[in-house]
Order: structure tokens, then C-alpha cells, then sequence
């Protein structure tokens, strides 16, 4: 189907790239080179306009180029791994606190049957929506304005959870009274001072516990130089998982 | 629900991992301990019985414990990427080739709609399928036991694709002809001389081509003695995604 | 021994790293905060003033900060594992070409007794002179503004070679011939397609051949929350190295 | 000059690697190949004889493959870079203290004008002699089988300090009492939780403070199939640089 007025394009000059909704009057110039509404509007997806390539954003480029940041995000290659690692699956019910600016339950939201999000910053929360409504997303999540230690869950029960706060320690016995057994739940730390406070007080609550950190190392596509890009993303955070044990 | 006879458990002794089905009879021996088949039925995943957890399986740990290998596996942690980064959801149907041991498949089945995948080799054909049917995996794939490059496609359009096989680029042409505009293919290579022959024979068939690769890095989860793994798993292979341009 | 007038200080403000000479009318301003000739002059390396450390030059930081660089340099963490994988000492000559900037150079003399280094462009060569002469490095160094291809090296014989050129594969035949059996000869390369070829063409002349990476990643020196630097150097070449066969 | 009785060598065969004494009746078998003490004897290091290259050992591969290690080493990588980054040559005197099986020592006494070494373990200390003696290296070496906190330093001064001990902050005022302004000191910690406490203690007597990590990626030398090894060393220890200030 062509691109309409309205649609979200990626366009990718060199290696630029930018996430823009097509709108009259577009006007977009790098370098020597613009690209306007009238060049987009009618192409089909994939189309090289004057050195601009029309490309579909997916989950991750909206993240990466459509989200807006009012804290650090969760980054693709950390959320797609968590989700995953969550065990989670259609007829799941997942738990997240601090969601930050919504990417990573925007990742969730597409192996989950649904979502219960919470977030105590209204600024943050506000974005989160922001950032779900403008790209159609995460239709299956429900999220709260309120700190998680504030929730009244009784009765609840949740197939997994995640927690991306400065000190989930204290959280953790309202987490695992909320949890289905051998559940997993997740937590995205910055420093090794946080890893090491949540180890010790993740004992005798939760079981098969690991700690690890993803690194993405991208490379120049330039197949008759091919090389690493010169930097890279050293460090986003410390992933840690366990399984509620009784 | 308490873990019955014939259910899959998760068995951690230590630093150990164990995924068996539990059969009368059942017995693991581990240092001086023992666990038997009477000692697991009727308990809860995630308790500990005599040092051993007893925690739940899930697609990370049945792929890594669970699958038979006849070949190289796509690791969890390329896996998980590659499933988000082909920017599939439930109304996609995804083109697999090279299925080896039916890992990434396994991945991509949960997020897909549906998965038409295509393995050359009876013996990998037959292991993959014997993996998905052990742990109920993949019914919405749809395996076939024949090169890609012989396959009748005539009129059919994928959302994305996904192509693990020695030599690639003897099969892109056919790959872009059966991919719907603007969607993503994505490849996995051991070698970077593989990496660059496929970059240079796609320019002109796809656009928005990135390499990169995923590092894991495990700590020992010991909260006074924070700090990585001795060893660590140090390449599994480049993967490469491109857009179908036209 | 107090600092004096025309010496070289690293003076470190926050994060900041500035060498500098210190003449009269010197002054360093950062934010705020003013660091003048008069609060340097007679005071002892490692003093702080008005939040400026005064701090020793040494190797590492004449290279990172002082040198001026015409082309990418050889970094520090490469050139130290360069000089004493050579298996170089005092009573070794070293034969090196492509010296670029001079930095592998000032590593090379600290280890060696004598290093002979050819440089093909005058402006480099001239470059790495004046490197070499504003911190007082490589006096036990003759370099030579030629092509090593050039070079008459009859009845000579080296106990070590490295090769910073783009197409060392060019140059194999002429190291072999002058250099003693069983010495390291070390080659660095940015792509892969150069790394390739050059064990290609080695094959026969260098055995005990090894190809490696370093890769340094630094931490913020923060007690209380310490964690990888967000960005790293991740790459700046691949390293090969071969004993001479015969 | 040929090899002689009695001569180290490092036997390369396919990947393996022995560094071995030739001494009467030497045999060395792998797979179905045999290299007996009549074929290397009078050989040049370089030969190859029956697939075994004949290769002259190098500071790296005596470190490696000759050292007897009664505790874990410091690695080459590791050790090289510590080497330079201390800041010393021909006329510096360094102090080091835990000195283990004696590797780095070996580095630093390469670099150094002199070394003086403690180590309080008697079995530590007679192996890291007995390493030295076998390879003939550290004639610039005072080792002294005493704890560092015992010596009798009084008025003497060192131009570089290196300590590998598990509570370094204990013996920090000391060091910094026997260092010269602005000199380096550096150590080595294998946890996040030791480095977190040393930083914390060198506050104010230390400035520039810097921690990193040394990564050393190994790539199978094979120019048609060019990858990295499956695994790899992920940790060795983190590294902590100071200079003294006042």
C-alpha cells in the first residue's frame, strides 16, 4: 500500500536516519539534497526518492527515533531480550513498575496478553501514554500513575514481572506476593552497587538467579571494508532474573 | 498447579542445570545429593527439595537444555533480537530457511502469525520437528522438507524473512521476489568473508542494511563478590538486516 | 622536584585532561574556574589548585593528549601489548614502517635498543619528528622518510618488524628476508577483508600465526555507583602476528 | 644459532602449544605424529619438522605456557598494559606487592631500572623464583618473601607502585608514604566490590583516578574462513590507576 498523508516514515539518507510523520508542507533537506511531501506521498515503502530511502519503521526504530525521552530508555537490544526472558506468551498477565518512557511495554505488550504498567512520575507517565498513542501502541496495557508499592492488588496474580527502579529492593516481597510460582521477574540496574544490594536481598525469594549485560557491536556495512563501527554503546544496564521460589 | 508426572522441570543443583521429563522412576544424582522421581511430583515449581530447585521451563531454557542438536543452534540471545528486529506481530506470516535445529523458529512462532520455514536436510528436519513436538512448540509453523530455491511460491508475499544457510546469496533474488515492500530480512553468518559477499550482492535488493553482532555477558550472581563469569561464549555469528527495497 | 617553566603538565579538571606547556602568561580556563602560570610554577606534581590537579605527564598521556595526530594514531592499549608481544628487549633493533603519528614508535624505543622506522609521506614523517622531539622520546630511534620497499637493508638483520601499512601483504617477501629466524613480525589492520588477505599471503613465511582484538572499556571511578562509561572506543584495529618460518 | 640441549622451545602443532626443555630423550607425542629430541637439536627456531613448527619462546609464552602457577597469574594483556601505564623505564625503582606466580613482575622488570617485590606466602614466593630462575628473567628483581606492611621502607622512595592483594586499602597510607609526587600506582581487583572499596579509600590520596577492563578477542587465523574463537577469557580483573597526590 503507498504512503498516505499522516503515515510515519523512516527515512534513511547515508547513515542518517530520521522518523517523521508525513504531513503537508514536509520538508525535509541534508546536506544538498530535499525531500518533500509531494516526493513521499503516493511511493510505496522501500522506494529511493533523490538519496532518501522511504523505509517502514518497525518496533525498534520507533523506540530509537520516535520515542520521546523524558528519562533513559530501555534499549531494543535489552527489552527484546527481557521479553523473551520473561517467559511470557499470549495468555500471560505481565507486571511492570517504572516504565520510564514506555519502550520496553511497548515490546512487552506484543508477546503479552495484557499488561499492568505502573509509574509514579505523572511527567513520565504522561510521555508513556504520549509515546503509545502516536506510533498505536500497547493497546493491551493498562498503566497506573502510582507507585507500585501503592497498588492494591489483592488477589491478583501475575505470570511475570519487571522492575526498572533505583531501589527494587523495596519492592520485592509486595512483587513476590503477587507472583505465580516459578514465575520470573526481571530488573534493569545501572550500577554494580544495585546489583549487589538486589543479589542479597533477592535470597530465599527468588531462585535460578542470573546476572548479565548485552553488548551490540554494530559494523560499517561496506562489504569490501568491513570493520566495527569505530564507537559503540558501552554500557546500558545490568539485567538480573530470577524465579520466585517459596 | 503442582508439578505432575510427564512434566518438563527446570532442575538447578548449584551452578548446575538440568531440563527432564519426570517419568516413574526418575532419579538425579548430583555430588553426595539425590532427587527422585517421588521427591518432585506434587510439588510447586519453585520449591527446593535437598538443594535442588525445582523451577519451570521456558523458551530460553528448553532451547538451551531441551533441544536436540544436529547443528549449530541460533542462541537465545541472537534469537530474541532477530524475532523483534523483523518487526513481526500476530498478523504476519514469516519465511524461515535453514531451520537447523528449529531454535529461532521456536522464537519466531511466538510472535508471529504464522511461519512457512524450509530445511534442506532430512535429518535437521526431522530433529527440529521431534523438538517442537516434544515441548509443544511451533503450531503455527508450517515445515517443509526442501531447498528454498525449489520451493512454489507463485503469488505468495512474506512480511519478513529470515535466512540462515551457508551461502545466502545464491538465494536473495528469489527472497526479494516473494517479500512484500519495505520488509525485513535478516541472516546470521559465522565468517566476515561470508558477511561480505552477502553485503555486496544485496546492494540494490535491500536498503537500510545493518550488521552487527550480540555479545552476553553472565556475572556470578554472588552479591559480595560481584563480577563476570570466567569464560564467556565469544562469537556466534554476524547477523545482517536489510529492507527490501524496489 | 617543583614544576619550572617550560614543563609539560596534565592537568586534570573534573573529567577533563589538558597537556600543556607551561610558559609565561599561561592560563586554562573551565567553567568557572581559572588555573594561571603563577599557580603552577614551583609547586610539586600532584597538587591540587582551585580544583585543578597538576599532575605527571607519562607515555600514555603524551600520546592521548599531545601528540598531534595527521593520521589515526596507534593507541596505547594497542602499541603496549604491540611492544612486549614482540618479545623485544634492550639489545633488539626493531624494524617498523608506517609509523603515521609516531606514537607505536615512543612504545617501541621504551622496550627496544634501537628501532629503524620508515615513514613513505613526508608530512607524517615530519609530523612524528616534531612528536618525538617536543617530549624528548626516541632518541635511541633513526627514522627514515622512504618507502620500506626502498629501503637497502643489505646483510641487515632485525630481531623484530611491525607493519602499520594498507597493504602490508605488498612488503612480506622484503620483512622476511631481514628479519632473524623465529622473530615476531606484527602487522594492524582495520577491516577484515585486509586481515584475510594478509594471512593469505603470510601462509609459508610466518607461522604461530594469531589474529586479536583489545578492547578497553573504562569505568566511572565512582564508589558508590560504579559503572561502565556509556560510549567506547570499539575498534581501532585487528592485530596479527607470525614468527618468521624458514 | 641452531637450538642446543637444553634450549626452551615452544612447540607449535595444529592450535596446540607446549613450551618445553629439550633435554636427552625428549619425545613429544599428538595424534598419531611424534617429535623426538634427535629432530629438533641443531635445527633453526622456525623450522617446521613432521607439522611441529619449532618456535623461540617469548615473555608472553613463557608466561603462558612456561610459568608453574601456584595462584592465578596476571595476564600478558593485562600485565603489558599495566607495564606502560605506570609510567617507568630504565631509571625508575618500583615497588610491587603481591607478586603471586611472579608474571607481571617479569613484565615490569623489562621496563624497570629495578623492582622491589614483596609477597608474604612462602609457597607464593619460591615458586615465582623458581619461574624466574627456569627463564633466566628478573636479574633487576629484589624479591623479599615478607608482607609489605612489615618492611622497613624508611626514606626510600619509588617511582611507580603496583599491588595485587584481596584488601589493598589497608596498605594504602603506607604506599602513598613510599611513592614519589605524581607517580602511579596501580592494582588489581577480580570483584566490582573491591573496586568499589579501594576507590572509596584512595580519596585524597589519590588523584586521576581511572578503572578499566582489558578485553583480548582471539580470531582462528584461517583467511577464507575469518571469525572469532567461540570463546574467550571474560574476565581477568579490573584495573584501578592513581597518582599520588597531596
Amino acid at each position: 500500500m503507498p504512503i498516505q498523508e499522516g503515515d510515519f516514515v523512516l527515512i534513511q539518507v547515508e547513515d542518517k536516519r530520521f522518523l517523521k510523520r508525513i504531513t503537508k508542507g514536509f520538508n525535509l533537506s541534508y546536506k544538498k539534497r530535499t525531500l518533500k511531501f509531494e516526493d513521499i506521498v503516493g511511493k510505496e515503502f522501500g522506494t529511493l526518492v533523490n538519496g532518501f530511502y522511504l523505509l517502514k519503521p518497525n518496533l525498534e526504530t520507533i523506540i530509537l527515533y520516535g520515542f520521546k525521552r523524558k528519562t533513559q530508555i530501555i534499549y531494543p537490544k535489552d527489552a527484546f531480550y527481557i521479553a523473551f526472558r520473561l517467559g511470557i506468551n499470549k495468555s500471560s498477565t505481565v507486571l511492570e513498575f517504572g516504565i520510564g518512557s514506555g519502550a520496553l511495554t511497548a515490546v512487552l505488550s506484543k508477546l503479552a496478553g495484557s499488561v499492568i504498567a505502573y509509574e509514579v512520575s505523572p511527567e513520565f507517565y504522561k510521555n508513556a501514554l504520549k509515546n503509545w498513542d502516536t506510533f498505536g501502541l500497547c493497546k493491551n496495557v493498562k498503566a497506573i500513575n502510582q507507585d507500585f508499592m501503592d497498588a492494591d492488588l489483592s488477589g491478583r496474580e501475575f505470570d511475570a514481572c519487571f522492575v526498572d527502579v533505583r531501589e527494587p529492593w523495596l519492592y520485592l516481597k509486595k512483587v513476590h506476593s503477587v507472583l505465580k510460582n516459578s514465575t520470573m521477574c526481571g530488573f534493569l540496574l545501572p550500577t554494580t552497587n544495585q546489583v549487589s544490594r538486589l543479589l542479597q536481598e533477592m535470597d530465599g525469594l527468588f531462585g535460578g538467579v542470573e546476572v548479565m549485560e548485552i553488548l551490540l557491536r554494530r559494523y560499517k556495512p561496506v562489504y569490501e571494508r568491513l570493520r566495527p563501527e569505530d564507537m559503540m554503546i558501552a554500557h546500558t544496564g545490568y539485567l538480573v532474573f530470577g524465579m520466585k521460589i517459596m
